[in-house]
């Protein structure tokens, strides 16, 4: 699977800029990483995620990966659904990720991702066309986001690179070498 | 690799009570779900963590994993050095995981994974046997913690159940369904 051809957008639910600051930020960080093309925060609107993640963005490349927050779940959920988007919500109560992975992979539609925090409303559960499980265990939306991910692309997407990056790594034992360009 | 059979400690890097509460207890719970013994924390002391994590324990199973807060980081790594163990840094700026997995796997010795925050001594990459890069973008040490033990149980990590569980998920496609015992 391709990530430039297909459309992932990663929505995290509930956000609540004085708790949530760091945790959002790194669900966001996972998602320009990881092969989505936009991160939609619902809640209150929050400037200093996009912010941070714009500044990542800009020096690391994929500048065209878009924060938007404030969102309305239920809209951008009811949306995607009507344009025919599949809808994968990540939760510990879902399907094991080993049993529908392949599934999810083969549909050719475009994916809305769901992540939520502690008290997700029931209603995700029924809107969504997979709930998903990374294990049956309580620990991370930040970790259940990134294995999901890092399983959708069969391991390749950790080999991305973006070709508007203006800092590179060049992997090294033991130190830190980045290559700057213009 | 069966992880009954082999001692993982994760240590996070420079808590600060304040500003990394979630992020590092996201970090701890990784660590109990994804087959880690042990969860260490430097920088300042902190009991809110290993309560939050206990809580979980007490629920979800594996009540033997320890949490504790407050080490001297270099005390530990040099001891769990000299006791012959392998030192495992994640980070970006190290070699790519799929370079380094299989021998990582296949060494014989008890494993102490580091993770950090912005600002790591750059001791700690001398100290590793192995720095280890999650691809090679910022990102988030949630997601580096998850992913690297993910491929280190090639994937079975997220079947483990724990025996001591009172509460235990059933998988199901649109709901939530937990069985409790005594």
């Amino acid at each position: 699977m391709n990530p430039a051809e297909l459309q992932i957008v990663v929505l995290k639910l509930d956000h609540r800029p004085e708790r949530d600051k760091r945790l959002t930020t790194h669900v966001g960080l996972v998602a320009r990483a990881f092969g989505a093309t936009e991160f939609w925060i619902s809640g209150l609107q929050d400037p200093n995620i996009p912010e941070t993640i714009h500044r990542v963005s800009s020096q690391w490349g994929n500048r065209s990966f878009q924060v938007i927050t404030g969102v309305k779940w239920q809209t951008r959920i009811r949306s995607w659904k009507k344009d025919g988007g599949d809808i994968i919500h990540l939760t510990m109560y879902g399907l094991h990720v080993d049993d529908v992975i392949s599934q999810i992979r083969t549909s050719p539609h475009p994916k809305l991702i769901v992540v939520g925090g502690p008290k997700v409303p029931i209603d995700v559960f029924r809107l969504a066309d997979y709930n998903v499980a990374i294990g049956h265990q309580p620990h991370s939306e930040v970790a259940a986001l990134s294995v999901f991910l890092d399983r959708l692309f069969e391991g390749q997407i950790l080999h991305r690179k973006f070709p508007d990056a203006t800092l590179e790594i060049e992997p090294t034992p033991h130190g830190k070498r980045v290559t700057e360009s213009d």
